[in-house]
Order: structure tokens, then C-alpha cells, then sequence
């Protein structure tokens, strides 16, 4: 039996190396406070200063949307959402993004694959004003399955003190202002693979176009990239009060909304006030799935929920074009807090 | 057909939100800094304050070890490494750690795994100061093997720019101090797993006494948890004039030692100042490992090497007494930097 090296084990360190030197030149810049060519063990950021400064620190993985990414060869977009994801969650809190890091594992590294996803990181941190200050890659042959990957992202953001969005600062009465999704985000996507899969042989049901989506295919529609909602919380935060912010994620709407309320209140959100988007339609009539497990998996279109102030919500639409006016809150009527009405 | 529920699907979001509840009450503790109760969306933490502060971020994940911690049922371990690597990753900068995140992902999330799991993290982040702020848990049937999971983890700490380790600042002629290793520590484990594959059944492989292990089982020496080396540089750097650090990862000497010194500079290292330990011997000889591919892979028992000043060996020594001087930093002599005499 011949002698066994690292690679013969199934772990290619030359080229782990290789795509991780790549990864540098893209790493440690995007922001002044970047401190570069110090300190290879960690990525280094001049500490941001300011009276009553709070970290906000973030962290979600992109879930099994990367299965469709892999069906479709669509792997950009799940860099896209790795990075919006956090910055919705921090910006949910009041922050501004500082810097950003990624975890990426998989059975067996695709060069090809792990620079377009890393292209797509490096562009998103750009565009969200946030350094990519570092990243792990790692195979991982046994753990996960032939082919498959799965990428996490951690962000860290800042706020002056004052500044938070505090869910006890809601008061009964205030307005619920949504502002839509581009679809699926990142959640639900196992719902939405089991519910493809109950269509037939689930590539043609992706590629299939479709009437109800103006002809475009199912895969189109749920490889839409998460949307960054920073710019139009800036916006809404200039033209309103806003008390507290809901990033509609994992959980749908009762998993979601009352994490931006105090104990004791609920909301009611009127179901009119918007089209929920075809393709959760065509999802759940693939998939039958109950109304109930729609709303609490998906966001159905609204992928953040802002309370503002009695009184704002007019300033709050004008400010932002695309915003709807969705509710209020009121007292929790029960032990489920999201009464749709 | 009946309905598509996304439990059926795979997902139990009741489990998960039961989990991260019990997770909750363990975050957001552990330092005066962490703010609870506001913000479910990130982990709150004031920010530090000082002259020049620098932030120093860091991120990994503990590898294929997570498959013999599943054999062995020994869980905990891997909770404790996801912590101590970080800590030793951003020490190596000069940092002391502030908080810490986890991502955790498995086919299907077994509540007792987990809580055994966070367990470990809670308890190693206590033991290194450091709050532990946040986490995300993701189920991902069809990326994970079934039964697999990956763990890794998000760590920000803090130093002032003034004490930061600098490779630039070794000088030839400083001196190497290496610390003992528990063993692979979080690297190597595939490498590792297909030599014991080779040995023949691995369980059988795993339990087996061996007197080479004093009686000890290749399981026990492959589960010892990462150390931390947090202590450590502490007090080293209170003895001695530490330049810069390398911690003793993925990539082993060549892959790590060169990180903590200039272009232009090698080190010279001599490998009869300590004894390999036997699990390195055994694992080596049970899959025929070229020594080259033990040296480039495993950290040999040596876990993490300092460079002091020359003259300052004594000192440094006298501080940590399993401390070891190694060899000293020389002109580079080619491409690989670390010189074994």
C-alpha cells in the first residue's frame, strides 16, 4: 500500500492556499480603518470611536438556497444574499455595517465555483460600504454531501447608543410600514425544494416557463438576490420616526414581527395591502402548502416590517417609494402576536 | 396528496426556535459590555474605547474533527475548539478576545448534540472572557450527510495599535519559543481519518489501548480539545519582548510559521528540542504518511510558536514553564521558509 499524503485524503492544501491568497488581494480593503499587511491570523480594523458606541455583531448562513444555485450554476447570488442577509440584521438594530467575514464549506473545493461566490461577497461588501476583512475555506469530504456547500456570514456593524432600535420604545398605535422582497430571500427554501419536487422532475419544474410569472421559469423567481434594505432605512430613518425595525427571515411573519415589539403588544397587518408575489403562489399550490405554513416560513413579499410613529406613516411612504403601509400595533390578543386581518 | 408542511420538508422550526430560546438565555452574558434586551436581530456590545484601538476579527470552522466527535459521541469537544482556536488566532495578533459567535449546521438538528455543544462554547467563552454574543443554527437535509454537522465559529477581539504583534518587527537572529500542543488539535482530521481508515475498522482502530499511548485509545488523543493559548501569551509577553506569533494550523510549519515573519526571513527550527508525541507516530504509521506531509499538515506537538527578541529566551521560558526554544529566524533559505535541522 502505497504511503498516504493530505490530498490523497481528500484535502488539497496547494490549492486552499492558492484560492486563499486570491481571496486576500480582495480581502483587507473597502474602508479606510482597514489596517493591511499585519496580523495573518486575524484581519485587523481601527476601532470605530464615538460617545456611546455600541457593536453590533450578526451572523446566518444562506441555507439550502445554495442547492438551487448549484441546479442552476446561479452561484453569485448566494454571495449576494451571504452579504445582505447581515446587513439587514444589523441594519434592523440601527447599524451601519463595518466589516464583514465568510464561511465557506463543501465536500470538495470547485476553484471555479469559490471565485464567483467570492467575486459576488467582495462586490455586495463594496456596495454596502463594508470591508471584507476575512474568510474561511474549508473541505470538508464526509460531512458534506458530493457537491454540496454551504456558506455562512458574519458582520459586525456599529451604532451610536441613542441611535438603537429599541422594540420597547413601540407604542400601541403605531403605523407598520413594509417594504417588499424580491422573493424567497434565504428562508424557506427547503419548504420550496420539497414543494418543486412535488411538481415533477424538479429541473423542468424550474425551467419551466410559466404564465402566472409573466413567463418567466420558478428558478428565475427564487434565485432573486436577497435585497439590501440599508439605503432605504437610511431614508425612511431621515423622513420618520421609526421605533424598531423586523427583518422578515426564518420564521415568516410570527417569527419575525413580534421581534420588534415589546412584550404585551401584537400587530395587525392588513392582507390587502398587497399582492403577495406569484412565486410563493406557485410554490405552495405546487407543494400544497397549508396557508398557514406559508406565512410562517415566507415572507410573502415584504421582507422588512419598520414601525414608525403615529403620525409618520405618510412621511414614511413618501420617502421611500416602494414602502407600504401594512398595520398597527396593537395589544397581543393572544399567544400568536400577528393578527392578519 | 396531502398538504406540504415545512416540517415535512425537513424543518422543524419549532425545535429550532425552542433551541435558540434555550440558547438565548446563554448569550448575551459574560462581560459588562453585552447589551441585552434590545435588538433581536444582532448581539449588542459597547464598543471599547481607548487610544487607537484596533479590532481584530477572526473566523473558523473545526473541520472533519466533528466526525469523530460524532463516533465517539464525545460532542463537547468540538464546542470547546470552535472557541479556543479563535482566541489563539486572534492572540496571535496580540488581541484579547471581546465576543464570540457560532454557526452550527447539521442535516437535522438533535437537540442533545446541540445543547452539548453550546454547552462547551458557553463554558470556553467564560474561561476566556469573552461574551458570547450570538449564534445561528441552520438544518440542511440534502447539504449535510445525514447525521454530519460543521461548526464554526466568529470571534472580535481588541488590541491597542501600540501592542500589536507585528511580523515586520522580527529581526534575524530572534529567538522561537514553541508551547506544547494537546495533539492535531482542529487540523489534519481528514488526513487523520483516512489513516486510521487504513488501520482497519475505524471504531476498532479508534478503542484500541495502545502502549505506544501509554495504554491510552487513539480516539481519547485525537478528542483532546484544542488548547488555548490565551494564558499563555499573557504572561509571555510580560517576560519577554514577543515580536510576532504563529499559531500552528491548517497547512502545519511551512503553511504557518512563515506568517509571523518579514519577506526575506526563514526560521530555522530544531526538531530534536522536543518529542513528537505518539499519536503523531501512530497516525503517521498507521497510514504510511510521508514525513513531509506530517510536518506540512500536523502541528508535531507544537501548537504555537513566539518570536522573542534575541536575548529574551531565558525570560521567555522562565514565564511559561513548558515553553520550548525551538531555533531562531534566519535570511529565508528558498521558497519553503521553515528550515528543519
Amino acid at each position: 500500500m502505497s504511503g498516504l499524503t493530505y490530498k490523497d485524503s481528500g484535502v488539497d492544501t496547494a490549492l486552499k492556499a492558492d484560492l486563499l491568497a486570491r481571496l486576500r488581494k480582495r480581502v483587507k480593503a473597502g474602508r479606510p480603518e482597514v489596517i493591511g499587511g499585519i496580523g495573518g491570523f486575524g484581519g485587523l480594523f481601527r476601532a470605530p470611536s464615538g460617545k456611546d458606541l455600541v457593536l453590533v455583531a450578526t451572523t446566518d448562513g444562506v441555507g439550502t438556497k445554495t442547492e438551487l444555485a448549484r441546479m442552476l450554476d446561479r452561484h453569485e447570488v448566494v454571495g449576494t444574499d451571504a452579504v445582505h442577509q447581515s446587513v439587514n440584521d444589523a441594519a434592523a438594530t440601527g447599524a451601519e455595517p463595518l466589516f464583514f467575514l465568510d464561511y465557506f464549506a463543501t465536500s470538495k473545493l470547485d476553484p471555479a465555483v469559490f471565485d464567483r461566490i467570492v467575486d459576488a461577497i467582495a462586490a455586495a461588501c463594496e456596495a454596502s460600504g463594508c470591508a471584507l476583512l476575512g474568510g474561511e475555506t474549508a473541505e470538508m469530504p464526509g460531512t458534506y454531501v458530493e457537491g454540496a456547500y454551504d456558506l455562512a456570514g458574519f458582520l459586525v456593524g456599529a451604532v451610536e447608543r441613542e441611535r438603537l432600535l429599541d422594540p420597547a420604545s413601540v407604542r400601541e398605535g403605531d403605523e407598520l410600514i413594509g417594504i417588499p422582497s424580491t422573493g424567497l430571500h434565504t428562508n424557506g427554501y427547503t419548504l420550496a425544494r420539497a414543494a418543486v419536487a412535488r411538481g415533477g422532475d424538479p429541473l423542468e419544474v424550474l425551467r419551466l416557463p410559466r404564465p402566472e410569472l409573466r413567463g418567466g421559469t420558478l428558478g428565475d423567481a427564487l434565485l432573486q438576490p436577497h435585497r439590501s434594505y440599508l439605503s432605504d432605512l437610511r431614508a425612511l430613518r431621515e423622513a420618520a420616526r421609526v421605533r424598531a425595525v423586523a427583518h422578515i427571515t426564518g420564521g415568516g411573519w410570527e417569527g419575525n414581527l413580534p421581534r420588534a415589539l415589546p412584550d404585551g403588544l401584537g400587530a395587525v397587518v392588513d392582507r390587502a395591502a398587497w399582492i403577495v408575489p406569484p412565486v410563493f403562489r406557485v410554490l405552495a399550490s405546487l407543494g400544497g402548502v397549508p396557508e398557514a405554513d406559508q406565512w410562517d416560513t415566507w415572507n410573502m413579499g415584504i421582507g422588512l416590517v419598520a414601525v414608525v410613529a403615529n403620525g409618520d406613516e405618510h412621511a414614511a411612504v413618501r420617502a421611500l417609494p416602494d414602502a407600504i403601509p401594512l398595520g398597527r400595533v396593537e395589544k397581543a390578543a393572544g399567544p400568536r402576536r400577528v393578527r392578519f386581518a
